[in-house]
């Protein structure tokens, strides 16, 4: 959930709210929006360092800035009642101790509704926010990412669930046997514990992934509840799914122990021409200057020399990537595209898009989850708040009647909602 | 503001809600009745690890979990609307372009009324929880805070009030000349920049601070826009104040722009007799073995081998502090109290108090303020929600009739209610 749209050219479509970056009311009408729609949850996305872009495209950008997450979902809380709440934290620019704090704390101000994505942060430029010069390397970054996320739950274990006696009589406000000192010296991290807050009140919050390298994946395999990924077809995503289902096998982990969702932009239109008119009309909104430097990343040739407004000419093989560019051109063929229009849908969003009717769209989704390519959708809206108001009050009903979506909450809790377990706690098991 | 008071004893007294430090419900209902009391903020202490104590001490304490103020005050601001939201964050245990994100989101949502409370924090245990062995030395700490304090201002003057043009005719979302990239290299920190959020409603969320040592009242003197003191006596404050604001004089800073407010534990009753009652009833609920180690620590000998019920033996001299020493002898003399109500004193809440009748509370805070003590007070509460209540329902309107105190709030920000000027940005100065 961004508040202008993932999109780029998103703040200049008609009706939209340009300044809902920093608009707590916009932020509460989505979220309420999306209670009222049954959403398991809002997801903000958090980046360390402002977009690594060249300043021409930067300052077109909508999400330039943004509020932090963990205060804004703090906020967004207390005018909800069942939205689960996830914000991505990076294990490589934060400190464990810290991050278990606040999302314990979330999770404990909500009533049980928070979700941590785990990053590893992918912009080199974050580093420099840091102390560092050079960004740590993939490698390294999934080795600390691993151990951080073993410290993290380790944190949340620290008092046992019913630690807290709070004795009048007595005195006695906390058994301390029932309290942990986690004492964690690993390789990466030296962590004495115990947390100065008690047990979330889900044992965990959510643990949520978005990686889709090979390590990415493992972790998500070994850790992740739920898992973000971004494949662009529906073989994509079975490939996807079956990968990390797999691996997960493989692990002992009960298949169920993990939600995968992809990303889909979604727009609604009453007719398929409408929404594909809609969709031309966003696309339109990107500038031609930004636009075109994404076409020349994707096809690995200077695309400005082109005819805007002509066809996307032949292109020769390079050393970019193949599967980028034969995408590109498969895509300006099939809808047949001008290079100005295939410059703009993929400055625009280029990912995996629905866009139809309500049918269609509950079509589309029915399709994917019958296929073993996901268990649901990270959702995009195209525009704010237009595209979210047409997803609720028209796709939700077309997937509630066909039976593919809830039509109240099961549970109080994002896990409960979700249907994923409370963790027992690995230091106070069950008693008998 | 603690949610169930700085009291040790304080959960255990009648009518005290001994789960408020998870109970959102409670803050809403303290925060609600600080701003009915028209009171400038609400203040969050913190710490960065559990209380650094014994059990046996330790398991009596409430205060030995908490959420983490950010999160808090974040969830506290849509439930409030005047009431500023003062936070503790540690210069040791944090990176600087985290706070300024942190606090300039909270700024953000609450609409102006967040502040920053730095500090350097003293529990040598919270080095431990980030991969210490050591805790930084004091100096070392001062020095890394007067430049964290650098970065963090510099982070939140990135950009340009007026930076976000957001035209959508032309597509551009801001003005690049109205962005700053700090690029802060110094001996202790460096980052990059710009902040990936937008500068603050306030300019800069108001900064606290409250450190007494040397060091403390340097940096404080240079830098910070209220001071959290704590003296014990009406000399004791006259004392901080005159050092404090002869330091500003000789930096030529405005006098003015800095607030000193004392902590200040506050027992109305509609008597004094009353209000001394309250006091002995909640210092009873100190359990004694935790008291008796306070007053062995201030007396510098083993109190445990003296009669609770009996008058407080002939202490010799020893090595320890000789005033925290001759206090403690002063109080019992003066109050004619046993060894275990000595104890108990000290081990619920030893600092500066006034108890007594509105009026006679009314009395001592126009005698602070007229004889140069303070500018305001940092009123802590002795039992919640009562204690809380009886302040506002009878000591605030004592001072409104006086008029020693606001009837409305002045303005909308946190600044504006305290006086405060809104700092110039340093990058971009207002245009003529």
């Amino acid at each position: 959930m961004r508040p202008v749209s993932i999109h780029t050219g998103a703040w200049r479509y008609p009706g939209a709210w340009p300044d809902a970056n920093f608009n707590f009311a916009a932020y509460k009408h989505f979220a309420r929006t999306l209670e009222r729609g049954k959403f398991d949850a809002l997801f903000l996305a958090d980046h360390m360092a402002v977009l690594n872009m060249p300043t021409e495209a930067l300052k077109r950008s909508h999400t330039v800035t943004s509020f932090e997450p963990l205060t804004l979902l703090s906020a967004l809380s207390t005018v909800t009642e069942r939205l689960g709440l996830i914000a991505t934290a990076s294990t490589t620019y934060n400190e464990p101790y810290h991050v278990a704090r606040k999302f314990a704390s979330l999770d404990h101000i909500s009533g049980g509704r928070a979700g941590w994505n785990l990053v590893t942060t992918a912009n080199p430029d974050a580093a420099l926010n840091f102390g560092h010069d050079e960004h740590m390397a993939h490698g390294e970054r999934y080795k600390r990412a691993r151990e951080f996320f073993d410290v993290v739950t380790g944190l949340w274990d620290s008092w046992a669930d019913d630690a807290f006696v709070r004795d009048a009589g007595s005195g006695v406000f906390f058994d301390p046997d029932r309290l942990h000192v986690l004492n964690h010296k690993g390789p990466e991290l030296s962590v004495r514990g115990p947390l100065n807050i008690a047990r979330p009140v889900q044992g965990w919050p959510v643990v949520v992934q978005a990686g889709s390298s090979e390590a990415g994946r493992q972790i998500a395999a070994e850790t992740a509840e739920a898992v973000f990924s971004a494949p662009s077809t529906l073989a994509d995503g079975q490939r996807f799914y079956a990968d990390v289902k797999g691996r997960m096998d493989r692990l002992g982990r009960d298949r169920d122990s993990l939600k995968i969702l992809p990303g889909c932009f979604v727009v609604v239109g009453e007719t398929l021409a409408g929404a594909r008119e809609k969709r031309a009309l966003l696309d339109s909104l990107v500038h031609y200057d930004s636009a075109v430097a994404s076409l020349s990343v994707a096809l690995g040739v200077d695309a400005s020399r082109f005819d805007p407004d002509g066809p996307l000419p032949e292109i020769p093989e390079t050393e970019s990537s193949k599967s980028g560019r034969e995408r590109a051109i498969a895509l300006a063929r099939r809808e047949n595209l001008t290079v100005r229009q295939l410059a703009q849908r993929l400055g625009g969003y280029a990912g995996l898009a629905m866009v139809g009717t309500p049918a269609s769209i509950a079509d589309a989704m029915e399709e994917w989850l019958a296929t073993d390519a996901c268990d649901g959708f990270n959702v995009m809206f195209p525009y704010l708040p237009g595209g979210l108001e047409e997803f609720v009050d028209h796709v939700v009903p077309e997937l509630q009647r066909r039976g593919l979506f809830r039509r109240e909450y099961e549970g109080a809790t994002l896990r409960e909602n979700l249907g994923l377990p409370r963790p027992a706690n690995r230091f106070f098991p069950p008693r008998p």
